[in-house]
């Protein structure tokens, strides 16, 4: 569907990195959800559980703006980000992206240029934040969180990224740098249809494309869960109940953030808010249809993992069976092998059996009558 | 209720298959969900997860072009996508069916002469897409699955049909010709009810026939079911758990596609498209009818699934007690002889039993005695 | 309550038997459910899964017209099917009641007469329907079950009625006959409020009836849950685990149909149809009372059963841990005395205490203490 | 909040037990639910599963009337039904209170005086009926049960109470004459708010003393779970099983009478009957509390339950794994030990060590170092 | 986010705790929530089921009147409660809080100044109350509880508080005093944007800070669960199962306070009471983010706790498996070399192998030969 439409020259101006609020030796502050506690509504705080350094923070500061229309592309990259003030916004869709959201001066001097809400940005600036849209009738607040699989650790990893839709501005608002707005970045320099529409589309575009690589994820638990079924069937370790834990685990924290994608895509699909054209709305049922599908996966996984746990759980079970007709089999037939020897072991004067010529070789034939009826009895039984 | 309608001259064109617009040692391009991530909305790829090869989708390959109204029956294979543009669509019927989709080009341009949504074409060409129904104003899409139970393999399969609904124009994608659709052409061919009516009441009897077929599968897994309960009240083998999991897994992939029928019968059912007529309507009830009594006998088989579980670990508890009960027993009764045995074995000069003239005698009459007292205690517990 | 108007003369005509469509010695089609697949909407077939033979199925063909008003009641055996035509319909009520669905030609004979939508006539042939009632505007579809448990076979056996219900018109369809209906016929006869009231108020008498009659099955599952439970209480073997499994799945299948009785009840409670009456509605609470309190009655039966189950499993864990003790008991006692038993049976040359007086006596009296010892022990632990 | 308002003087008029309708030995005829299976809607039975005898119900039967309004107060004691006709309710609140309902005449003749439904009458007389409110335009009719605990029996008791709201009138019957009841009557003669008010607000009183008496049993399910838990904490006996799906099968009860409150306080809080007034209404949020509150707990009591159970069953596997240490410990032991005596028990002429001057007591070391390991050996493992 | 708005004098008239209308020695009445039932609605007594002495309460009482505007704060120690009548509410807000409510003729006072419902003033002196929010067209009434985790007794402890909104007078009524309203007094003092804003905003700030605090017990659960994860895969006491019932249970606890919080911000957000202004509704949308999240990761905390049990209860059954394999694998390898040992302990005259030269060796050879093939055995089955 690749479309031919006339490439203009596209004068990206490289700038370095946005100049920085703070210097470079002062400490980020960064607080966890529980810090934030009793601070007013609104106070700006970078908040996050995940106990990020000052350094990796501070490398990914970047704030970059690109402006297109029909006709034309630009990509500036933010040195100052009182440079945005003076963007032309006339006739063209702006989208400003902000990555790495450490710098919360910057995050509130953009705050103030665009007229949001305090509260928005204290949304913004949680990592923790829960997965969401909000209409505030200029504009549009989605939260959503890019997701990959690290396979090493064997645990879903998440960039949160927070959207601000206006009716020709897009501001992006990236926990880190995301490879992903790349691919839009492109699409938009290379002039797809994506250049003959407004904000709406854009978003559109970037809730797409995050929801999309969830499939990747989506692969990864099949993959594991297929993978740990076959090592349960064959054998049973201490560790296998931990990793069953650990799927439940990660498989919980994948669908509670897909679930609320399923709300997002039918909230902008019967939205009614003028920023919502009616051609766009229909395209989110595109991504209500990926939300629906990969939750349904995830709920065909917990099944599969119940199935997995009740495999170990027979499996030790089973075990314990084998384990324990062994133990039976041995001793029923030894048993009673051992107590007629005991027998011919008592030291009674008066034992005629003792004193018969074959008496031995007649004890050792009753003991091999007896295994074989052991044996027998047993091979009936189906134990051996 | 067969229709004695005058059957009027069938002129079937029969043409080879349509001109492939790719040449035959092309690679034919199957993407996984997850290889389509990151290109544009509406981009055309033929998604299946399946593994197909491509002389396999090849072969099946076709489009034919069904025309008809009360008084008249054409069908036309159609060798060249471009002809379908010359059709005379005045006072008729036009069915179009597509089977095999992985010509991509001719699934477009069937796309660009009934102006279709590219997101629509997406869909079509997605094997795993989801079971649904959406309404772009001037046509209808539905998208569902053939299904049937490979009694090998212990599998469902599927066959992916997209169903597109203008008012007099029916357009039918199948991911590979499915033997269904020639019942419903046999019907209009003998002049069947259908003759009389629209766009809607064919889509109604294409959603009706596939759904019908839904029975098989019910009846497959009563027989299932039955038989592996059975097997399992007899003997239980390792093997039994897994296939108790192979079929929860079985059951819950039907729950899922017959689930979304209910969805579908109900939104035709209070369809408020000028597209689905009054009369049409009410035939959905019936849809709705199947697709509630198939998922109720899901639900069925899923509690006879559990008992069937239950059946199974009880039954490994139970035998557990028997093997232990076994063991107990004889142990009980053959360590006190074993002890008695002992006892006389052992060498100490002062020991008056061993030197009376029925010692030997008295002894083995005690273990008898201490026998029958064990055996009495058992079979008074219930064990023997 | 009884009411005392006047009855005027009953003047039933007793014909016999309807004439038969079919020949009496050609076969009666029976269908399963999968085998209607592929036919078209609306083809008459009677289907039935529960496998009866011709025999029983001709013999329970019968057609009854029954008219009244208040002034009077008339009771006619329809011999063939066309009387039914020129039966006069003016100033009183007809309740037409047709026993043994098998004679598919009466049944679409009747549709004919009140041009019934051959889906409806479909669905009453239709042994496996779905409990459900339906509005078709000039008439309503209810089909229901009635049901009683059978005490030999330990099963709920199911009677299909359709009914159809026009202003002062109703009609019957019963997979056979039933004697409920003859309580209504005798109310009727006996000139009660019934016979003042239109086809509502008679849908209401016979869906009560049938509903009523659950509470026989609601009694059955009370005393087998009881008896069940007195069972596992005193010994487990192993048919119990198969009998819960029974009872849970007669359970489910009771709950099955009587649930979308709620749904019946409170559809004509809420009816906007002119078919029923204000007055009527409102007795169907009475109804919907019924149903809610045999569903509520449902629910603590399951919950009563997942307490059998749970008194079967924890009766196999005891049991045991009851063997396990038993075992220990035995070995704990015996094994250090068959130890002691086994040094004085070595043969060193230089044994002292062999040569003791009363060595051996010494060594019983060790082996006392040591047993007392023991069982000290195990009544301080509470295993004796 | 007490409120002196002038208490007028109360000319309660104190008759016997009103003229039964039936003479005295006449028996009494109760219904089971199933008996009434066939009967005419509306027929009036007394209904009551509960075994109560003939002389117990007689002696309960009493009519009452109570007359108020804010400037008096007076007390009837009903003799013979037909006074009820006599009564002046002009200007006053009247509330006539029937406890024991075996008399169906009385309860008959007093829905005629009243103009009541016979299915309201039905309702009232059937001891099993479910806990509702039902809007009759003229009047109201609710129905709920007082309930209390028995906890020598370990069971829930109730009283079925049926409250008939008019506007200026209140019509109570109950299954036996309830102490709650007088509460009220003597809140009404101590002249309280209560006298200011019409039948909605008699009404709310009735339904609110009534759920108050639920947190009793509330209460008493708190002592008995946190009993029930400290016992099975400290040991199991066989008993315990059934102890818990006896609290399981009581709270289940309890929960099905509580959760109906909660929807007739809703229709009070909602109604749109003219007979609930504005501030009235407010007041059933009270009752809503009462009742989620209580729900509340019954659902965390269900969670506790669950915990019992799990304790219960934990502790089985505990005990078992207690026995089988014991066992293994002690088998572990001295098996190896048996076989070193059995060695030097054997009769080999050439044995040298059988030769040696201490080889018994390098024998018994060897013996004494086994145990010392293997006592190490299993305190590593924390077996001791 | 801190306003630099210009501070005004703080006039705050400290004067001492309130008079009491009771005398010192007075004992304090504290009803169980049982002990209310019977009394007539609206009765106000100080309910509380958490045991707390005189002393303590009478310690805890004091009633504060703070008053601001833009302009200036003023803080008041009310020592008597007919003080509350002489406040000029002129052009300010108006922050009535009692701190300690068992003085119940204090609270009762203050009802009637501002004319609140005596069923309001009930439901705040229960401390048993639900957390919830109700309309009462000139003032709302909120109640809800701070909550804290005491990680001594592992147990969530809370203090109820009431919320009376009017329009420009908020009154709290704390169980006990709580240090949260400290911060916002301070927020006020300190003349941040709350000072701008009216009751609406002011109870905003009060839930606000009450819900942020749930988060420290979130981060209380996390350790917890994260802490009995690791010491129960580590080894298993008796006492863990009691403490996964104790885990369950606070979360639960939890929970049902958590739950009724999101239905007050959506009531709030919702709300078409003229006291919620449109700004403070969308305020409302922040507490809900919140509640949702923490209801969130009490779901993942459960599902954890699902995961501690399934750890601890395939932990028991472990232990058994492997206790079972050491018994096995000695009785397996010692019971057939025992057995050889009786064989040659037998006292047969004729046993030719007792009197070859190395016969005793052989036999010794006979068992090495016989413990190593077991030792292989058991090592291809990974028992050892
Ligand atoms: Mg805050
Ligand atoms: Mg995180
Ligand atoms: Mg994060
Ligand atoms: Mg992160
Ligand atoms: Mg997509
Ligand atoms: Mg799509
Ligand atoms: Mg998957
Ligand atoms: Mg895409
Ligand atoms: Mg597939
Ligand atoms: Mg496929
Ligand atoms: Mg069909
Ligand atoms: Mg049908
Ligand atoms: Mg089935
Ligand atoms: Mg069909
Ligand atoms: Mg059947
Ligand atoms: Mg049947
Ligand atoms: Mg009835
Ligand atoms: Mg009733
Ligand atoms: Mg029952
Ligand atoms: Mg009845
Ligand atoms: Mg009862
Ligand atoms: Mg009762
Ligand atoms: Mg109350
Ligand atoms: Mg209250
Ligand atoms: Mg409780
Ligand atoms: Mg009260
Ligand atoms: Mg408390
Ligand atoms: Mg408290
Ligand atoms: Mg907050
Ligand atoms: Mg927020
Ligand atoms: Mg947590």
């Amino acid at each position: 569907m690749s479309e031919e439409l006339p490439k203009e020259t596209s004068t990206a101006r490289n700038i370095e990195i946005f100049e920085m609020t703070q210097t470079e030796n002062q400490e980020i502050p960064i607080a966890k959800e529980s810090d934030k506690v009793g601070l007013p509504p609104g106070t700006l705080i970078y908040v996050d559980d995940d106990g990020k350094d000052d350094e990796t923070l501070r490398e990914k500061g970047m704030v970059r703006a690109i402006q297109y229309n029909e006709s034309g592309f630009t990509e500036i990259r933010i040195k100052n980000i009182e440079e945005i003030r003076s963007l032309d916004q006339t006739d063209k869709m702006t989208w400003i992206n902000v990555s790495g959201l450490w710098d919360v001066n910057a995050v509130q001097t953009i705050g103030e240029i665009f007229q949001l809400n305090p509260l928005v940005l204290e949304d913004i600036l949680n990592m923790e934040q829960r997965t969401k849209t909000e209409d505030y009738e200029t504009y549009l607040l989605t939260i959503l969180k890019q997701m990959w699989f690290d396979s090493e650790a064997k645990e879903i990893k998440d960039n949160q990224i927070g959207i601000i839709t206006f009716e020709k501005t897009v501001l992006t608002f990236c926990e880190e740098e995301t490879p992903l707005f790349g691919t839009i970045v492109e699409r938009i320099k290379t002039g797809g249809r994506i250049r003959k529409y407004g904000a709406d589309y854009l978003t559109y575009g970037l809730i797409d494309i995050i929801v999309d690589h969830y499939f990747y994820i989506n692969d990864a638990f099949d993959e594991w869960l297929d993978d740990a079924e076959k090592r349960i069937i064959k054998k049973t370790e201490k560790a296998d109940i931990e990793e069953i834990n650990q799927m439940r685990h990660e498989l919980s924290a994948f669908k509670k953030e897909v679930r609320p994608i399923i709300t997002i895509a039918e909230k902008f699909e019967k939205s009614d808010s003028k920023l919502v054209r009616k051609q766009t709305r229909i395209l989110f049922r595109d991504i209500y249809d990926h939300a629906v599908r990969i939750s349904d996966s995830i709920e065909t996984d917990h099944e599969i993992l119940t199935g997995i746990y009740d495999l170990y759980t027979t499996g030790i079970s089973n075990r314990l069976n084998e384990t324990m007709r062994v133990l039976t089999l041995i001793s029923t037939i030894f048993i009673p092998l051992t107590f007629i020897a005991g027998v011919y072991g008592m030291n009674f004067r008066n034992m005629p059996e003792l004193y018969w010529e074959y008496g031995y070789f007649a004890c050792l034939g009753l003991m091999v009558i007896i295994v074989i009826a052991m044996v027998l009895f047993f091979k009936n039984k189906k134990w051996i």
